[in-house]
């Protein structure tokens, strides 16, 4: 890891955060749409907007771009390119409308996130529900512009990620499995299992949308899909931790929910310490995958995995 | 239109529709997914499977299909192509999904669709929601396949489509008008506005991604587009017309709901002679597109415009 001694992430962070909360806010629009003579109803992108904006560390898009440059180094580079901006935005959009539904009173029922009332508080349910809805459209429309900044076939293996992340097999899965399990207890197989859907397809899939966005060799590939499952998996496991431990402020979310709500937790079935020892093994995997990876540039890839560790929300 | 002379819809539809229902039974599936390891879980494929198997006229589908066999015509062919029978049950997904979830509660409140409890009625609120955000992700998962059975770049065309006629821009905006135009007054344009969004949108891409799928050229892609937009407008106000003509039982859901909801339609607007006539014209727009196309082979589009007219459900 001596190429990361002088890497600072927040650094490397800092211009990438600004393009994406840049972009975010500029394709997250009402805007009228040349072709259709008509944009998006307004209340409609307010709603959107409201989900997506000011909010959340941005980790998907963060790890989008880091895995991008990983595969396609350009020293010196602030700025993401077009390709892997779409992708790291897209990613964050599948994530933002999936927790405006989770957040609905016949999922979670939750008021707080992000230290503001919840969608369906602020907007209504009905209005949740259908920006939820064109938040998942807009993901895909993000990665198939018609402008020639993404080659089609570019757009078609970025479409088949996501699509297959935030499915049946991914993160609406793993969604329905935890709808099913409360008040079960599941044994360490099928709560991995479980998160391995619901939180982990959808990090692993930024990991590999941005790779896809370059030119990544089957190596490396592999590589950065065994990064991102263990990134996913220590990510989910500390969620577990923090829940217990943090309090809502510095969550910006409601804390205790999961044991609250009689969801199993890798905390419930582990215990604290063991929790954190676990998520310390698989931070370990990801260093080692990507020292198999046979990538340069994977400093910012190491640093968000030690960051998704040693976060305190 | 003497072509369509001896041309009998329901004999080219029979085989086809037999094909979308086989397709769509074999990918709403809780299968293995041999590369994960783990297929979508039962119960989520279960809630999918009710809300779009054994039911529906599959207009949609249909509309696919003989666009793309306008575009690419292969006399005596019975079954569709791959790519074609993947696009046509995409766009069959993306209406079913929008079914489950506008027959929700927190929206129309519906019990009773194609004659059967709605989902959310069968499988209660968060099924619902679930399965519809899984059911959008499965349609972009159809049309971006790993066998080769449908091109890269004609993968990431479909996807652009599809996304923006499910999105803010297409059906998701028109529902978010319909939404905030209850009780209002809307005048002619505005009604239009809201259906060319919240149906039209839906019903034009099915005519394009069949399209897509073959190889139109420039001068057919627009005729298609007119004939999707007057067949997408003439099948709303006969809606609306039917809405207040029929009864549930044919209907296959509750009649006389849009007039409780005190929604504004065509026939409130415009009564229903008027409105009759409306669609009347439309239709005739529908055939002229079709006759300045330049395609030979558009006697099954023709006749599914026919049919949107002539519907008594």
């Amino acid at each position: 890891m001596n190429a990361a001694v002088d890497f600072s992430l927040d650094a490397w962070s800092q211009p990438r955060l600004q393009a994406v909360e840049a972009a975010l806010s500029t394709w997250v629009t009402a805007d009228t749409v040349p072709a259709l003579g008509w944009g998006a109803p307004s209340g409609l992108v307010d709603t959107m907007r409201y989900a997506v904006l000011d909010g959340g560390k941005r980790l998907r898009p963060l790890l989008a771009l880091a895995a991008y440059e990983a595969v396609n180094p350009e020293p010196g580079a602030q700025q993401p390119s077009a390709a892997a901006l779409r992708a790291a935005c897209a990613v964050e959009l599948i994530h933002a409308y999936s927790l405006v539904h989770d957040d609905m009173p016949c999922m979670d029922n939750d008021v707080l996130r992000r230290g503001k009332p919840t969608v369906h508080v602020q907007f209504g349910e009905a209005a949740a529900l259908l920006a939820g809805d064109a938040l998942q459209a807009l993901a895909f429309e993000l990665l198939t512009p018609d402008d020639g900044s993404v080659p089609l076939a570019v757009q078609g293996r970025l479409c088949a990620v996501l699509a297959r992340a935030a499915g049946s097999t991914g993160m609406a899965g793993g969604q329905a499995i935890d709808l099913a399990s409360v008040g079960q207890s599941l044994d360490e197989q099928s709560l991995r299992h479980m998160h391995q859907l619901k939180t982990g397809a959808l990090l692993k899939a930024s990991v590999m949308l941005g790779a896809a966005c370059g030119q990544a060799s089957e190596t490396a590939q592999r590589a950065l899909a065994d990064y991102g499952r263990a990134l996913g998996l220590a990510f989910q496991v500390m969620d577990d931790v923090l829940d217990v431990t943090a309090d809502s402020a510095t969550l910006g979310k409601t804390a205790g929910k999961d044991a609250d709500h009689d969801k199993p937790t890798y905390v419930s079935l582990m215990g604290l310490e063991r929790s954190r020892r676990y998520a310390q093994e698989l931070l370990e995997e990801a260093h080692t995958a990507l020292a198999a990876s046979g990538l340069a540039n994977t400093a910012a890839l190491a640093a968000l995995a030690d960051r998704v560790l040693h976060r305190n929300h």
